[in-house]
C-alpha cells in the first residue's frame, strides 16, 4: 500500500486494518504491505521480484486542463518506477487499466499511450496487459509495475539504523513550486526557471538507475521514494526502521527560484509533494565511499541529516540553538 | 488486456492500437497482451509466472445497492482468479487499489475486505499491496492477481487444432439467469433455483483446481474463461487459435430452470455473460483418457462442439438440417 492520500477519513486506518487482518503470509513472499512495493522471489529464480499498484482518479490526482494526454500517461508510469526505483529494482512490465469517459478520442488515447511508452521505452518497462472499460464520469487510470532485483539485492524502508546519514537525490520542492504555478493558471514557463517546475511536476523523473546502483553497490540500506513530501515520508521511513531522525534545515536541496513566486522554498522542500526523488540511508562508515564513488553522470545526492534513536522527527537550523519540530506548513514565521 | 467492455467505442479498436503499437519485447516476456494474463520467465525460475488486472466501477460493473460488501469483494476478486485459472496457473498474490467516496464507512471497507478474504483465503492467494485514494464520486476498484504455472505449462488461447474437441466446466447462462432476477428487484431468491441463479451471478466459483489440473495434465490445448458470453468469447479463442467452431447447441449444459422466469437457457447460455467457466479445447486422442481421468470432485465438464478448419462459428441443432449462425440474441423465434 502506498500512501498518496486524499480520503475522507485517514487511509493509515484503512492500511492498519488490512495489514493486521488480511495481510497473509506465503513462503515466496518477504515483503507484504507496508514498502514502496511488495517483495517475492519466485521458486529457483535468480533475482526477486518487486510488484507496486497505483490509481490515478481525475480530479483527485489530475486534473486534464493541466495536463495533456501524453504529460499524463507519462506522470502515470513515472510514479509507479519511482515506487519500484525506491526498492533498489529495475522495472520490466506494466500494466494499464484505463475507465474511459464519453468525449474522450482515439487521439486522446494514443497520445496517453505515447506518454507512458516515453517512460517505458528508456527504462525497457513492457507493457504486457490491462483492461478498458466505459466510465460515467471521469478518468480512472491504474497501474500496475512488475521490476526486478539486481543482485538479488531489495531495498526496504526498515532497514535504517541510528547514526545513518540521510540523503536525497535532486532538488526538493521543485515540484510543489511548479504545481504552484499552474493552480495560478500558469501553463507554461515564461523563462527557465518556471519550465523547469512545471517540467518537475509534469515529468517526474524515476530515479531507476541510481536506485538499481544504490542497492547492487549496498551502499543505501534503507529508500523510499518521496511522493508525499519529506515531512510525511521521512517519519515512514524512520516509524519502519524503528528510528526518529534529524533533519540539518541549512542543507536541503531546496529550489530557490520559486521564492520569486512568494513561496517559500524550504516550506516546499519540506511539505511539498511529488518529488518523487530518493531518500535514502547510509551507514556512517560508507559515506565517504558513496560520495567518491558516485557516478557523475547521475543527479546530485545531498547529505542533509541523520536517523537517531530517539523516535521523532526533529530539526536543526544554524540561527536556532537546539533542536525543534518541523515548522508547520503555512507557519507566518517560518524561517529560511 | 481482458475483454469486459462497456465503452463508448470498440474497445478492440483500441487494444488492437495498444497491441500494434505499444506492446514491446523482453526476453523475460512470454506472452503480453491478448490472452487471459500475461506469461512471464523471471530468470531460472523453476516457474513461469502470469499476471492479470481489472478494473471494477461503480454503476458500470456493479451497483452497490444489488451486492453487499463482502459479496463485491468476494466477486471483485473472483473474476480476476478466473482469468489465472485460464492460464492453467495458481493464483499467488493480489493487490487491491480502491477509490473511496465518502459515506463508505469503516465497517463497509472491512466487509469488503473480508469478502476478498473469503475467496483469497482457500484458493491460497495472499494480499500483498495496493493503493488507496478518496474518491469524488463512485467506488473504483483495481485488482492485480499474480500466478504461478504448474509444471511450467501455461495453455493459451492460441493452442486450439481443428478437429480439438470444446468442453466447459459447469453451467452456461445461470449467472445472467441471477442478473435477470436482480434487475427485476428480486435481491433473494424464493426458492433453491433462484438462490442458486443469484449465488451464481453474485459469487462465481473460479474454476482455479480444474485449470491448474487440465494443464499440468496436458489435455487443455486452448483454453480461457467466459466473462463475455459463448457467443463472444468463443471466436476469440478461434481467432487467437486461427480455426473456426462449431457449436452442438443440444449439448451446451444450459441452466433449465431459467425458463420459468421468461427467459430462454439456451439464449442465456450463448449470449448471458459472467459465467466464469472455462472453455477449452482437447486433442480429440485425448477426449476419452480426459474424461476417464477427470475427478469426481471436479465441476462437471460438458462437450459441447469442435474446434474446424473454417473461419466462423456455427452451430448445430437436431431440429435443423446444415450449420447456421450463432442466433442473435433476442432473436424471436430462437429454438430451444
Amino acid at each position: 500500500m502506498s500512501g498518496r492520500s486524499h480520503a475522507r477519513y485517514r487511509e493509515n486506518d484503512v492500511v492498519s486494518l488490512v495489514r493486521r487482518q488480511f495481510g497473509g503470509r506465503s513462503r515466496l513472499l518477504l515483503r507484504g504491505i507496508g514498502d514502496d512495493a511488495a517483495v517475492f522471489a519466485p521458486s529457483e529464480a535468480s533475482e526477486l521480484w518487486v510488484v507496486t499498484t497505483d490509481l490515478l482518479l481525475e480530479n483527485i490526482h489530475f486534473k486534464r486542463e493541466w495536463m495533456t494526454p501524453r504529460q499524463l500517461g507519462y506522470k502515470a508510469l513515472a510514479v509507479n518506477l519511482s515506487d519500484i526505483a525506491a526498492m533498489g529494482a529495475l522495472p520490466r512490465f506494466y500494466c494499464v487499466s484505463m475507465g474511459i469517459p464519453r468525449g474522450i478520442s482515439m487521439q486522446w488515447l494514443t497520445r496517453f499511450y505515447q506518454g507512458l511508452d516515453s517512460v517505458a521505452r528508456p527504462s525497457r518497462t513492457v507493457l504486457i496487459g490491462g483492461d478498458l472499460s466505459g466510465s460515467r464520469r471521469g478518468i480512472q487510470i491504474s497501474i500496475a509495475v512488475l521490476g526486478e532485483s539486481s543482485g538479488k539485492r531489495i531495498v526496504y524502508r526498515s532497514g535504517g539504523k541510528p547514526g545513518d546519514f540521510l540523503y536525497v537525490t535532486g532538488v526538493l520542492g521543485r515540484s510543489a513550486a511548479g504545481l504552484h504555478l499552474l493552480k495560478r493558471g500558469r501553463l507554461s514557463g515564461r523563462n527557465a526557471h518556471e519550465r523547469d517546475a512545471l517540467a518537475s511536476h509534469r515529468r517526474p523523473q524515476p530515479r531507476c538507475k541510481v536506485g538499481a546502483w544504490l542497492a547492487r553497490k549496498g551502499y543505501a540500506r534503507a529508500m523510499m521514494d518521496l511522493s508525499d513530501g519529506l515531512s510525511v515520508d521521512l517519519p515512514r521511513l524512520c516509524a519502519e526502521s524503528g528510528t526518529g531522525a534529524e533533519i540539518l534545515l541549512s542543507r536541503l536541496p531546496t529550489f530557490e527560484f520559486s521564492r520569486r513566486w512568494g513561496v517559500n522554498p524550504r516550506e516546499l522542500a519540506l511539505h511539498g509533494g511529488e518529488d518523487y526523488e530518493l531518500l535514502f540511508a547510509v551507514a556512517p562508515n560508507r559515506a565517504a565511499d558513496l560520495e567518491r564513488e558516485y557516478p557523475l553522470s547521475f543527479p546530485r545526492i545531498t547529505k542533509f541529516g541523520k536517523l537517531r534513536e530517539r523516535r521523532g522527527v526533529v530539526c536543526r537550523d544554524e540561527t536556532v540553538s537546539g533542536s525543534f519540530p518541523i515548522p508547520a506548513k503555512g507557519f507566518d514565521h517560518f524561517g529560511g
